[in-house]
């Protein structure tokens, strides 16, 4: 039996797929639409590993599709662009983040804030307005509508601009968002991972003091000389918390793994904001009376929307923002994934899709 | 043995007391300080009847120090002045809300907001800076620092203008900070009690749309006709609650009781915000993802600093705003304590001190 649009679909694609939970990755021939009026075909050069490519991998979010083509820190070139498009041309370096659609009509998408439109459409694992499942950066190419697509500037190395397509865009947007960027705030960033340590050179480009907070005593040296960080504070170190009580104006948590905010509100100052990134399995425990003295706030933020992206990306540029990477071949990606669940990667993995994925082709 | 600082207590004072956490309370002679300075004596007339009296009468929050003499909400005359006060005159109409002295000196002090200055004194059961225990306005007088008193317009009944002094502020003072009030925005209240009540009245006058949320439908009627809300959902309505998802810019939660705040947070649109003023006794269940999903804010807010507290006031007496009360005498507060326990009130009651407390000196 044909899958829904499957007709639809007619130039050939190549990619890594996992075929069930167990999250393996193997080689996968699928399809791609032909490039619609406005989209813009992007052959993919980079693709970053994002914590959430494993979760859905092992569909931990209990919503995984399968077959499932990963991959939504896309950095690549234009090859084909639609009759109606503006903004791109062939051969332009350009990124695809975690959307590629959107309802483009609702308050959300009219502010310019499509991340939080209702009917955003994954870049993997999202279904297409015609009824087929979008398949990831994991892939030689992908097909994207150019409001989705950003430009990445020619002084931003490639391979290290990829994971600011998702775990840069994670960061910068509630910095600035939740009044946390510039001089004479201070910014708790929770967990140096691809998120967080992102998080540290954005604030610091930003003019805002950073503390790490990390249950991780030996990142210490790398957050403070490698990544600038202005103090670090072990977790589980209750002087170190307790001293620390009352001073921050702002905290971006950026842990998914299950833990307690209580500590965490403590570090606020009054009015001050934590900012949680990581969709944790359990609920948090949340007593109000800890909100209400210093009126705290607790909210959520998730990526954001195409224009702060672009915004993102030319910031990156302008103060040379990038991630640290370890660049990986398409072969090593499920040894990638077991060392990423065990956080043996500082900070990302990129798969250098153009150069190793097509002698994976069967 | 004599209480620490009792020896600077000089005048007799009159009022109404707890001895134990059965909460009974019971006529109570005691002494009050000197007028200092910068203070004011004002003479009680009247004393709104909070939920958090009841509170500390039983020791629910086990910080009670007994004998404990509570009452927050308080209106009165003044009725002697320290030699530098410069903003009061005797026979001035003057409110004294929850708290009573701050630090002055820290950034939430500096900032107008002594609500938040983590050394704010509580009108009753709060330490005085010289070691004494603060008793509060279910008596016949009561001394504060001229900072921490407000003006009462002559255009306000003063009987109904006393729980302004708590629940008038708790609600006001959110509905500004988080940028609830105005024209086009919509909020929903929570909980339709001495608070609820006046947040309604203040919302519709600063513009807002409100919509009530409550357990009891047969408030429905009140809260549409009496205080003009726009809409009532009755929130164990499950298809009242799910029309209304998305719909909200906040909300206003006032409830003190065990309850689920996941389906308010459901109630918001994008960039929503939650604030609660109930210490609710057991933490919240808070699943990040509702807070992810759309950039949502919960935060906490408790009563105001005194320069918003007379900016709400001054609104009140310009809009007409007031509570519905029920006044009582003295000495029916021991029933009125039981009738509050269970919910027996519209909305709040009223003890008419100057009228009533002195026929109880025995």
């Amino acid at each position: 039996m044909e899958r829904a649009g499957e007709k639809q679909q007619s130039i050939e694609a190549f990619g890594w797929a996992a075929r069930d939970s167990s999250g393996h990755l193997f080689p996968f021939v699928f399809s791609r639409r032909k490039t619609g009026e406005k989209e813009v075909r992007v052959k993919v050069l980079y693709c970053g590993i994002c914590h959430s490519d494993l979760h859905c991998l092992k569909n931990e979010w209990h919503s995984s599709i399968y077959p499932l083509v990963p991959g939504h820190e896309i950095v690549g070139e234009v090859s084909e662009i639609g009759s109606k498009v503006s903004k791109f041309n062939l051969g332009d370096k350009v990124g695809v983040g975690c959307i590629v659609d959107s309802c483009r009509t609702c308050e959300s998408c009219r502010e310019d804030q499509e991340n939080y439109c209702t009917k955003a459409v994954a870049t993997y694992n999202g279904v297409h307005h015609d009824g087929t499942i979008n398949y990831g950066g994991y892939s030689d190419h992908i097909l994207v509508d150019e409001r989705y697509v950003v430009k990445i500037p020619h002084s931003l190395p490639l391979a290290a601009a990829a994971p600011l397509l998702c775990a840069g865009i994670s960061m910068y947007s509630p910095l600035k968002y939740f009044g946390l960027a510039g001089p004479g705030k201070h910014v708790g960033i929770v967990g140096l991972g691809g998120l967080g340590h992102i998080g540290v050179r954005f604030a610091k480009a930003l003019g805002t003091k950073v503390t790490v907070v990390s249950s991780t005593a030996e990142k210490s040296k790398d957050a403070l000389e490698n990544l600038g960080a202005d103090d670090f504070l072990v977790s589980t170190n209750e002087d170190q918390m307790q001293a620390a009580v009352g001073t921050m104006d702002g905290i971006i948590d950026t842990v998914s793994a299950s833990h307690s905010i209580i500590p965490l509100i403590g570090l606020l100052k009054p009015n001050g904001k934590l900012v949680l990134l990581g969709a944790t399995e359990k609920p948090f425990d949340l007593p109000a009376l800890s909100l209400i003295m210093g009126r705290k706030t607790i909210a959520g933020s998730g990526i954001g929307g195409m224009k702060e992206t672009q915004e993102m990306i030319d910031f990156a540029a302008e103060h040379g923002i990038k991630a640290d990477i370890e660049i990986i071949s398409m072969e090593y990606v499920n040894t990638a994934m077991d060392r990423l669940a065990k956080g043996d990667v500082r900070y990302r993995f990129v798969i250098d899709i153009s150069n190793t994925l097509a002698a994976t082709c069967s």
